[in-house]
Parts: C-alpha cells; structure tokens; sequence
C-alpha cells in the first residue's frame, strides 16, 4: 500500500530498482535483499537487508539535510521504498576513508585497521564491465564523468559527509571506516543520491572492532543479517 | 675507460645498476640491454639498449636543463654510463599521457590512440611488490611518499618537461605519446632523475603511428633493436 503510484521499472541494480513515477523529477527506489561483491563474482541474499537499507538510508539523508547536505531523499513509502529526486547519476564512486581497509589496504600493503593521517579520497569510474576501476580527476576530466566545478562540490560535500557521519556513527558507538557516495545532478546541481547502509559503509563496533557490515558477506564471518539489524537497532537509539 | 672511478654497486635495477663513486653525492647510472614487462614477467635482451638509452637519456636531460628543469644528469662517462648527482628517489612514478595508451587505455576502456582533451597526469606508488599501483594525492600524503610541496612542485615540472619534450620529439617526427619520470630530492629539492628512453616513454611516428618503442618488445611486433636505433637516429638529426 503505497502512497505513490509506482510506474515501469527504469532499471534494476544489484542492490535496487528504480521506478518512474508520475512525476517526472521524482523515482521510487526499492531496496532489495541481493548482495553482490567482488565485482558480482560473488551473489547471495541477506534477509531482510533491504528493509534495514532503506531505513538507515531515510535516516541518514534527513540528517545530512538538516545539516546542508542537498541529497535525493523525498520521503519513505514503505518498508523497502523511498521516494527520491531523480537524478542523472554522475558515473563517479566517491569513496572516502579514516582506516585502511578493503580494496585500498590490499593495493597499498597497508595494514588493514591503521588510522590515516588524513581522510582519504578516491574516486572510482562506476562501470561494471570495467570493475569500478581507481581514477583521479585528470581522469574524471578526460572522460567527461563530471566538470570541474562538479568535482570540487562532490569534494567539499564527502568530507562534510565525513565529518557529519562519524560524529554520529560514534554517538552509537560504531567507528565509520569508510564509506562509498554517489552523487547526481538535479535540476543542473550536484546533490547527494544512492544509498547509505551497511553495503555501503564499513563500521566497526567502537569498543572490539567487531565488523558490522557486508565485508560479514563478502568473508563469509557469520552473523549476516545480525549485524544489519543491529546497526539499525543502534542507529535508532 | 672511465673517467671517474665506480665504486661498489649500489643496487641492480631492472635496466640499469647504480655505483657509489668518491664523491658521496655523485654515482654512476650503468644502462643495460635488460628489458622486462609486465611488472617483470616477460624477460628479454635488447641488444644495445643501454647504449642508446644512455646517449638518448644524455640528450634530454641537457635539452631539459637549458630549458630550466633540474635533473641529475652531470656528464657521459662511456657508451654505457652516465655521471649522476646522488639522489633519494621519491617512491612515485609520474606517468603523463598525451594519447590514451597501454594501462589506461586498457584499465578506463579508452581506444589507444585516441587524443586525450589534456595532458593527464597520473601517480603510481613505486613498489615491484604491489605491480605500481595508481595512487592519487591523498594517497602519496598517507603513505608519506612526497610532501605536499614536493608533489606540487613535480606536478609544474611535470607538465612543463611534457611540453619541452612534445615539442622537441615532434620535429624529430615522432609523437610523444606518453612517459613515466622518476623524481628525487637533491640537497632537499625536487630535481628529475632515472631516465628518459624508448623504455619510457612510447613514441609514435608522426606519419604513421608505427611505434618506436618498448611496446615493440612488449607486444612482439619485431624490429625492436631497429626501433631504439632509429628514434636516436632521428634524435642526433
Ligand atoms: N535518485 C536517483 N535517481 C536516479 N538513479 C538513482 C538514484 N539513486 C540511485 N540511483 C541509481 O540506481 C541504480 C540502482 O542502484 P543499485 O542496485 O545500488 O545499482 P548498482 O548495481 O549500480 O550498485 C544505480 O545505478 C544508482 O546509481
Ligand atoms: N640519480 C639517481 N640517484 C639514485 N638512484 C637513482 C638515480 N637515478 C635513478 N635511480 C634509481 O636507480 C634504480 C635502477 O634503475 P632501474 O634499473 O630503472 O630500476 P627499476 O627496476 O626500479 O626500474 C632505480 O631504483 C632508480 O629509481
Ligand atoms: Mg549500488
Ligand atoms: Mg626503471
């Protein structure tokens, strides 16, 4: 029972559809229970994951509004539903990291759990053939995935984003290791879309560094659908 | 018969063996006709090699600092040696590509031989263990690799050799097409060292597109002796 009238499907992603709606600037996204990773090498399901997605999503964009952070959050329809402005997303994954973690730690031989000195961007061109491969912005300008001055606002908006979410994940006692952003144009702006959930961020529990995320997915550690509840139960503390 | 005195080895690269010498902030940069790719699976001999990219290095690094770059180069010892100032390399290729090529033309899905709108500039951490990874900024600061004035100051020198070397390599008719630079800190400056051969950089006739360079050997398209002899050659015209 929804309030808004979903129309046809515009695309299906590994963690989401898209629908169209009546109103032309506005998407419905549903938050589906798949899991991929390692570029969809590897597939699963982790019950009830697109509830909790959408949840801490619809959480966090109303935070990141109040504090200035235009994104695509309109309002939750359902339990696995939002509707959103619809963008065009900008091919660009933004990616920001206060721990070496994941892809980078590996690729660096960096110690996985070491605190950097500063956080860290990086920018991956979001194509699936190509498995999201690293870029810089000589890159992004190359490539035309985004303008120079699109570059410089996702910038300053990812470290704002930074600091906005790590003071809160730590209010909940969860340390944010890092975190993966995609942003869009509306109405010619740059604004904050896609998702913020456990497939998206890595967090670790403050006090054992336990991981409460989907590397529990991507390294088969057990407890899956646990730690996604959990992290809500936290957040909603 | 040299005319400075080699004293131990240094370290044996893959083209190329560093000498101590009396002098404790000189050594002797020795070109082999060693070549590999691939992050050092493929193994080969180029016969001479070393003769060419020692005169040809020679050359640029003179032309380089008429033209106000710092570089390392002293003087030509012998057929294979060079007299250098003794550097502290800063662990970080410098890739500048003119013309989508190689790694990236493979890694973005980017036709070789398409003409980039600008220059792009690319780093790659230096470490045969990790295959040189593309780093960014952030990551050249997080691991400590060069500071902030050091990288600015690379990134001006950079894009300026780029443009001495363009032109120059253009009335020889060949294309520059892309090249990889090594930096090091001399007396606590930024001054350009390693080399600047057939081995880095990828060099296309203007007329044809035939390449005259390390690719020859990379992709086994022949003549690879016949190639290095020719763009020196073309550089002594
Ligand atoms: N507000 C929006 N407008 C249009 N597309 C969006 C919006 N928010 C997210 N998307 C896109 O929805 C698609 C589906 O999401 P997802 O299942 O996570 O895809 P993917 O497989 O690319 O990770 C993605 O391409 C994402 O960029
Ligand atoms: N002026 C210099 N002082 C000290 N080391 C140098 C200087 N110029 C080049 N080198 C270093 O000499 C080493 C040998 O060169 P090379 O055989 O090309 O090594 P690699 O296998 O790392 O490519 C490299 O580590 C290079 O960085
Ligand atoms: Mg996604
Ligand atoms: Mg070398």
């Amino acid at each position: 029972m929804c309030k808004v009238e979903k129309l046809q499907m515009l695309y299906e992603g590994k963690a989401k559809k898209v629908y169209k709606t009546h109103a032309v600037d506005q998407y419905i996204v549903e938050y589906k229970d798949d899991a991929t990773a390692f570029n969809g090498e590897k597939k699963g399901t982790i019950v009830n994951k697109g509830i909790v997605n959408n949840q801490m999503s619809a959480m966090l964009f109303r935070l990141l509004k109040e504090m200035g952070i235009d994104n695509h959050y309109i309002e939750t329809l359902s339990d696995r539903e939002m509707l959103v402005k619809a963008v065009k997303i900008l091919p660009v994954e933004v990616i920001v990291r206060n721990v070496a973690a994941g892809s980078m730690a590996k690729r660096l031989g960096v110690q996985e759990g070491k605190t950097l000195k500063i956080p860290v961007l990086e920018f991956c061109y979001k194509s699936d053939e190509l498995g999201d491969p690293l870029i810089n912005d000589d890159h992004v300008e190359v490539l035309e995935l985004a303008t120079k001055k699109e570059i410089s606002k996702i910038k300053s908006y990812a470290m704002k984003i930074n600091e906005i979410l790590c003071e809160y994940f730590f209010m909940k006692n969860l340390k944010l290791i890092d975190f993966k952003l995609e942003f869009g144009l509306f109405e010619g702006e740059v604004i904050l879309a896609d998702e913020i959930s456990p497939d998206t961020c890595r967090l670790w529990d403050v006090d054992t560094n336990e991981k409460l995320d989907k590397d529990r997915f991507r390294r088969d550690l057990g407890n899956v659908e646990e730690s996604y509840q959990e992290v809500l139960r936290r957040l909603k503390n």
